[in-house]
């Protein structure tokens, strides 16, 4: 599974202190941290002030591409803040991301067309984020549609079906794999992949479900997640969930993690 | 699902030393702590001394079942010693187990006719465990024509399709989640179960083998498994699972395992 490293988020306290201060050696001990935990990408996202946020960008682009080797996932909710960074990335890496709202997808696809970026794309519209399965299909089809219109192979997209929190939708996992099935059915080679931690927002032991969460989705065909590789349970899930499926020769990885002790 | 209490086993140093001391105190323990936390069922196994078999386990049915409300699981390899004590079972429970090995059907299958025991039915045979699908496949349904004989539900015969160490057979798993597919197939009111500790027999970090073969057989469709139910990680995995996949309306088993402090 492709992993993107969710720790570099200014809307995390430590994370948004550490842009205010310009506290270059917290970011990079983050970067190293996730990339010698596994990541495959590094995100990172400014935080929630507008103003600032192309220049914070900036700044974090530098530091972590002078850290790590890993590639970069720029994330945030606005296209044109996207657009403006771009061409500060050394490498090809995922842009986070375009959803069915009108103005996104327009701005990401002409900026990636023809290079070697991912993007994820996020199963909401202006209308928000759809309850059924069927809308959030509905959605990813326009997406691909305008996907198709720059010539973006589907193995490039990278759908998150958008979970919400089990605690107050008891079926959102259930519509989760539901729209990966139908999304897949539709685009065999389209990725699928999750913000997953929200599922367990308000349970106590949210550990146990965000696993359950990874380990199922796994096997059910998720390609990539955005996640805290430094969670030693949730890294001990992947591996074991990957050797169970047989995709591990020798229990190889699972016995590597543990010993670099990523799992436990 | 359904969850069969291993605690009470003579192949284990601890309750092997209770057995040969009389050690009433640490059987009762046992059993209401596995009942405490959840368990259906209490499998009672004598260990490994053929001579005392049937005198052990009449003392461990005569605790068990004066200190919790929960059915026996008779364990024994030995058909002949659990006919010896089926009439000190004082409600139906489950037989553990019979296999396609010549003579253990034939003993145990007369036994419950009429009655409202389950029987687990390992998928080996004379010749040993095979090492794929199909064989298994195809001794699930010799002990199912012998069920029919005696006129036994299928959905009171849990099928164990055998997982062997993950370490040394890398599709051991595969071949599970395969066999239970096609046996669902054959016979769709079938159990079935798994005592699944065994796949991660020379592992590092057991416990995240384990969970994930639970949280993925669970998914499949698995009934039953035999496992230690005061593990409270594997319970939080079980609850989580279950929850995920709209099992549990408001998370209401969730939670209330996680006040008790079965899961945490």
């Amino acid at each position: 599974m492709i992993i993107i490293g969710e720790k570099i988020n200014g809307t995390i306290p430590g994370v948004k202190r550490a842009i205010q201060e310009r506290d270059e050696e917290y970011i990079v001990n983050l970067a190293v941290k996730q990339a010698e935990a596994g990541a495959d990408y590094i995100d990172i996202c400014a935080g929630t002030m507008p103003e600032v946020e192309i220049d914070t960008l900036i700044w974090l682009m530098e530091i972590v591409q002078e850290a790590v080797e890993k590639p970069l996932c720029i994330d945030s909710p606005n296209p044109k803040a996207i657009e403006a960074v771009f061409d500060k990335a050394k490498a090809p890496g995922i842009i986070n991301s375009v959803s069915g709202e009108e103005g996104k997808c327009e701005v990401i696809f002409p900026l990636v067309q023809g290079t070697e970026w991912d993007v994820i794309a996020l199963t909401c519209d202006n209308s928000g984020i759809p309850a059924d399965v069927e809308s959030r299909v509905e959605i990813t089809k326009q997406i691909m549609d305008k996907a198709q219109k720059y010539s973006i192979d589907p193995a490039r997209i990278h759908i998150d079906p958008l979970v919400m929190a089990l605690a107050t939708d008891n079926s959102t996992f259930v519509k989760f794999l539901n729209t990966m099935q139908q999304i897949k059915k539709l685009y065999p080679s389209v990725k699928v992949t999750s913000g997953l931690s929200n599922i367990s927002f308000g349970m106590p032991l949210r550990k146990a479900v965000n696993q359950s969460f990874l380990t199922i989705a796994l096997y059910a065909g998720m390609d990539s997640a955005i996640i805290d590789p430094c969670n030693k349970g949730m890294m001990a899930a992947l591996y074991a969930t990957e050797a169970l499926l047989g995709l591990d020769k020798f229990c190889r990885n699972y016995n590597k993690a543990y010993r670099k002790g990523i799992t436990h």
